[in-house]
């Protein structure tokens, strides 16, 4: 990690200024992938996949005062006081005391009142915050006074750091290494099902936390793992998200049992094209749209248009995050990346996705960190048919 | 399953009766425990262990209509087509359209508006429910109109049917072979951390989802992994849920790197009695207090009292839920059913955590299902010193 002038694991100075620019003076951040980011990577393990307990939930809260870093707060679960005795803390102000939404939401407003702000503007995660510690807080001080706070929260993770791109690397080779190991032990006979747990097997073994997996087999388009029975010569598709210290590896491969024929060679090799293609404008400069414009150039000309797309998208901690470079979507400011230059640090997931009309579901996805000079594709390996077990 | 009237997976007739008596007309659950009671068990893969996509979350929703078991609607997201496809859902009204929660919720709102109800007061689950949804729901709706939900659900998913007892079962039994398995490949040496990831990947080996573990060794009481190392002599102990079918094995068990002297043979031997004693009222009728008295009993003339706990609560899709027979807690109703009968099909968590100022954390968590007779423990073996690898 690179010095930093506050004890702070992120860029505070560069969240001050989302925080000026979005009218904000306390962040009060609640979802597991926004405190575990200004918790440096620390997620509490006991609410890892559970947060219901008892008659309420876990709910974490880092209060965040613009311009004074070292106030920041943590409030966290009892049982958290394990983990601040083992030093996992960077803040000075850490309680571990609640159980509940409105314990915890207590603790924050009481934090709020003592700074003795006139009329705070509070920061909250609208889509994570729970109803009753929103009413709580606008209770106390307004419902005016809540804003939402998803998009400085997102802009202050979209670059990521050496050590996020590490992580980012080592989950995505862990992930391809999990895939061939599932496709190369797995033969006709197969469903769906069991390609699905036994890749959550080899993420498992691998430290991985499994996501989930979308699979196909067949000639078939649906992606739920289900009793669908993988048959000699059929192609298959794994897709998969697996979790590292709470950043995503996601990619997708495809399989085969037995060889693949021209048109199959031809339909993976043209997918390959797009996604080649997407990936081959990326440098620092570059517009973000000059990604889906690289792939589209040669999907548009292609006899596949009608049935196949080419993304491509932010990824980190959240599976699609900033920057945002295609302006599908329903959310306010879906796209509005799509101008800006890319920068050194961020990380995009490119995907193009064939749904053919007679061979079936054909994709690739690739994880692409924006570097000084270019890119790296994190995970580039078994990007052809991949052979199963015959 | 037993023959019952509804198309419905659980007692319609007894959620009815719930919300007549919390005065909802509409119960609208969201959280992922709720919505796959309401659904039968299922919870949907992609989302089964994020909720973060894009700028929003996953948010599925059930809605029910007090009397109207037909009308009942799923809100689910687009990808859960799939699932639709492979005719995962009981109820024919379905949705797989949203991608956030205020989709989500604009769907909701529509449905309850074409039942054309004049105010109708909405159950909701307070928690749970997003800020935004929420704000969406009062803003259509009223403030007024959204109530609490939490109590009528956890009332409905108290007594368990045979389906969720035998996955109860099977859950416990396979993290029971789960702890022995680790317990008896691990020695001196072995960190914390090491025990605890080596029993995330025997817990999803057996099928389990790991959800977490607590572990300690040696006389400490911290119960996170950490680099702590278990020694020739000393003790541990494993306390871990892990998710069969979204229902939670939990249970705490011990170990040791030799043999154990007699005091330690004496203080496990003194929470065992614990246990059996707070297990040996159980039977339809007992009142529910019954059980953590019985435990009480011996636990008060001991002189282990200073530093030894017993508690019981109910398990299944929730940790801590109903029926809650301890008036310890911050919540309205904690103790509510300490007065009522034991009922066949609830289940029990019984635990005695003993702190032991020399020796160390010692505790036995076992499960307890009420029978028409009297009681069944699952998993109810490896409740001794199991001894490590030497």
């Amino acid at each position: 990690m690179t010095a930093i002038e506050t004890p702070a694991p992120f860029d505070a100075a560069l969240l001050d200024a989302l925080m000026e620019r979005a009218g904000i003076d306390v962040l009060l951040a609640n979802s597991k992938h926004n405190v575990a980011y200004l918790l440096g990577g620390y997620r509490f393990f006991f609410f890892d996949y559970m947060d219901a307990i008892g008659t309420s939930r876990y709910l974490p809260m880092v209060l965040y005062f613009r311009g004074d870093v070292e106030a920041t707060r943590y409030i966290g679960n009892a049982l958290e006081a394990y983990e601040r005795e083992h030093g996992r803390f960077w803040m000075a102000e850490v309680e571990t005391t609640t159980w509940g939404t409105l314990d915890a939401v207590a603790r924050a407003v009481a934090a709020i009142e003592a700074r003795g702000l006139q009329a705070p503007r509070i920061g909250i995660e609208a889509a994570f915050l729970p109803a009753d510690a929103w009413g709580a807080l606008a209770g106390r001080f307004g419902a005016g006074s809540l804003v939402d706070a998803l998009f400085p929260l997102e802009r202050l993770r979209a670059r990521k750091s050496a050590r996020e791109l590490a992580i980012l690397r080592e989950a995505s080779e862990k992930m391809i290494d999990a895939m061939l190991a599932v496709i190369e032990a797995h033969g006709a006979g197969t469903t769906t099902r069991e390609l699905a747990e036994a890749l959550r097997l080899e993420e498992t073994r691998r430290g991985l936390t499994f996501e989930y997996c979308l699979v196909t087999s067949g000639a078939g388009f649906n992606r739920a793992p289900s009793d669908q029975v993988w048959r000699a010569g059929e192609i298959a598709s794994l897709d998969s998200g697996g979790n590292l210290g709470g950043y995503i590896g996601d990619l997708c491969r495809m399989a085969i049992l037995g060889e693949p024929d021209p048109e199959l060679i031809d339909l993976l090799g043209f997918v390959e094209e797009v996604q080649q293609a997407a990936r081959r404008p990326i440098r620092p400069g570059a517009p973000g749209a000059a990604v889906v414009d690289g792939g589209l150039a040669p999907l548009l000309r292609s006899p596949h248009r009608g049935y196949t797309t080419c993304v491509a998208h932010g990824m980190g901690l959240v599976s699609h995050e900033a920057p945002r470079l295609t302006s599908a979507g329903p959310v306010p400011y879906e796209g509005v990346d799509a101008e800006a230059p890319l920068e050194a640090g961020l990380v995009l997931s490119i995907e193009t996705t064939m749904h053919h009309p007679r061979r079936g579901f054909i994709k690739l996805e690739d994880t692409i960190a924006v570097t000084r000079d270019g890119f790296e594709a994190f995970g580039d390996r078994g990007r052809g048919w991949n052979r199963g077990a015959v």
